[in-house]
């Protein structure tokens, strides 16, 4: 694989800036790495382990030279970050980002961007229940799609070379409006993350049914829950703050859905019922078949 | 390992009684094994893959001379069972199921059951999303629960063969009050269900974003869902009539909570979203320590 960038700079390193540095040293893809963080433990971690080929103490320094620069920080945090780099950015870099939002993104990052670079704001659908430096591995993005949503007029070089590098770490790339990614993502990841959260404080509050209990109990279904619901508590909250719209529209959907079974269920009306459950079997299919999954016979993925 | 039993009796023949039946000739833990199906095809196919040592066209067949019967058909259709089998069984036989509510059962069973046999309700906290005679595996319910609801008075020697022969087949055994078994469940199991399936519900509704879509970017959370909102539509439809007042308690309280969330985000309040989404993770990490899960770094289970 040639070398697509000289030198790339990631702005935040935490899963998935380590994950992204490791599988471009995997496909050998980039000549040299900087990264930097805010905390000088994440940073002196970051060291330890060699992460990157330079660890800088600010986001200035990181990104000086840089023909890619990534921004790897909570989305509410892309503002602030995009102001302190922009003087030092090089001329002809492109600056991406891993956000898992992305109109917020464009709006807060795309206004401090001098006209001499790219900005190409990105989302990998792939992650785990872990942060931190220490929680990447080269893999996380195999056969995981990456979402571009290059603005109006992106220059088609720079777009080709960022597609390129994330197919080099393992990724297939989609082109998407960010509006679109925005509500997309509401559907299959923000709205489930905020019932997943619910779900698990449901179980902890209450009272005559004991922590103990649940966490014994939890294979049978909850378990799925529970994992979704361990992700990082920043990145969840500025998620919903800034996909606010799309998440409140898919769950006033979810909440109409939810009163018609519960009345089903009330009602004692079981062919409501089986014809929901029957439908919904049709879309796991599709995502077996579509290689999202596997099929193998565990439910969750302990037995094994 | 000696034998506990002389011979059981499988009533149904799908996951749940495959799994116990390779369990069980893992374990060399009984002497002879019947079962039934309600169709010739389900019969036919246990035949063939010698899943029991001898099948029965009917019910009543099976359970003639067995000293163990397990009841493994839907809880709806445990009424009817009971009724068919009550005049055949033998005199001091165990009868028990794997329902997966345990009030209804008790309900719909205890009745038929003459005084010379043993009646004793149980629940494997185990399963997977796909049905059948075919789907059974023998590590199905190893390090896994399996909840026992005897009644008052039940016979001790009884209670303890039945409970070691859930040990010999992997499980851990929990004896409980049948009504807490129902909310204990409904927490942790059947309102996630209920919950999962109308997730996947709403995304297949949604016309502006295509089914295609949801499939190809599950992986962001939406996939664990889908995982869930698999299983068999009868079994589900027949959880959810027969143990409607625990769903109906937590449905309620869940949508409590959901509608807290629903406002902070309309609001922009990251303080409440943050403090909810700590308060959550603690429960996580209960379910890794207790050996419920495994800390691999895969959202769901495909990264392997
Ligand atoms: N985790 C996922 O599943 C996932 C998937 C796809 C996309 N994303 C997106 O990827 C981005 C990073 O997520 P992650 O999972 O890699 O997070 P992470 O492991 O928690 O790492 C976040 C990094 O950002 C830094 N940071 C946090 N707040 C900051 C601030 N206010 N100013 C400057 N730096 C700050 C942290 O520095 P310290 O270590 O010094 O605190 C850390 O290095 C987020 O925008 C998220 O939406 C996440
Ligand atoms: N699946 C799980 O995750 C899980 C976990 C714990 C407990 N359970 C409980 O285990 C029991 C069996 O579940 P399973 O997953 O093994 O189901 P399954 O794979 O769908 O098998 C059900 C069996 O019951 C028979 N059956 C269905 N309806 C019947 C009726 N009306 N009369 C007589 N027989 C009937 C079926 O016969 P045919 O094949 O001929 O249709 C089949 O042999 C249920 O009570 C369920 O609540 C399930």
């Amino acid at each position: 694989m040639t070398q697509l960038y000289q030198r790339v700079a990631f702005v935040g390193l935490g899963l998935i800036a380590s994950s992204m540095a490791l599988a471009m040293r995997r496909g050998g893809l980039v000549a040299e790495t900087t990264g930097t963080a805010r905390s000088a433990e994440t940073r002196a971690i970051a060291t330890e382990i060699a992460l990157v080929d330079r660890v800088t103490d600010t986001a200035a320094q990181a990104v000086q030279g840089a023909d890619l620069v990534v921004l790897c920080v909570p989305v509410g945090a892309m503002a602030a970050v995009a102001a302190e780099i922009a003087p030092h950015l090089a001329r002809g870099a492109t600056v991406t980002d891993v956000g898992s939002v992305k109109q917020a993104v464009n709006d807060a990052v795309g206004p401090h961007m001098p006209d001499h670079v790219h900005f190409i704001p990105g989302h990998p659908l792939a992650g785990t229940e872990h942060s931190g430096p220490r929680a990447g591995f080269a893999e996380l993005f195999d056969n995981r799609w990456t979402i571009l949503t290059p603005p109006d007029g992106t220059d088609a070089d720079a777009l080709d070379r960022l597609t390129r590098v994330w197919q080099g770490i393992g990724a297939q790339v989609d082109v998407m409006d960010p509006a679109h990614h925005d509500l997309v993502l509401a559907v299959t990841s923000h709205t489930p993350h905020l019932i997943a959260y619910t779900m698990v404080g449901v179980a902890d509050d209450l009272r005559r049914v004991t922590d103990s209990e649940v966490i014994k109990y939890s294979a049978a279904g909850f378990r799925d829950f529970t994992r979704i619901a361990a992700s990082d508590p920043t990145m969840w909250r500025d998620v919903f703050l800034t996909n606010k719209d799309a998440t409140l529209e898919i769950l006033g959907r979810f909440t109409e859905e939810l009163f018609a079974l519960q009345r089903a269920i009330r009602r004692g009306d079981g062919d409501h019922l089986h014809a929901y459950f029957t439908r919904t079997r049709a879309i796991r299919r599709g995502i077996i078949d579509a290689g999202q999954d596997t099929d193998a016979p565990d439910f969750g993925r302990s037995n094994r």
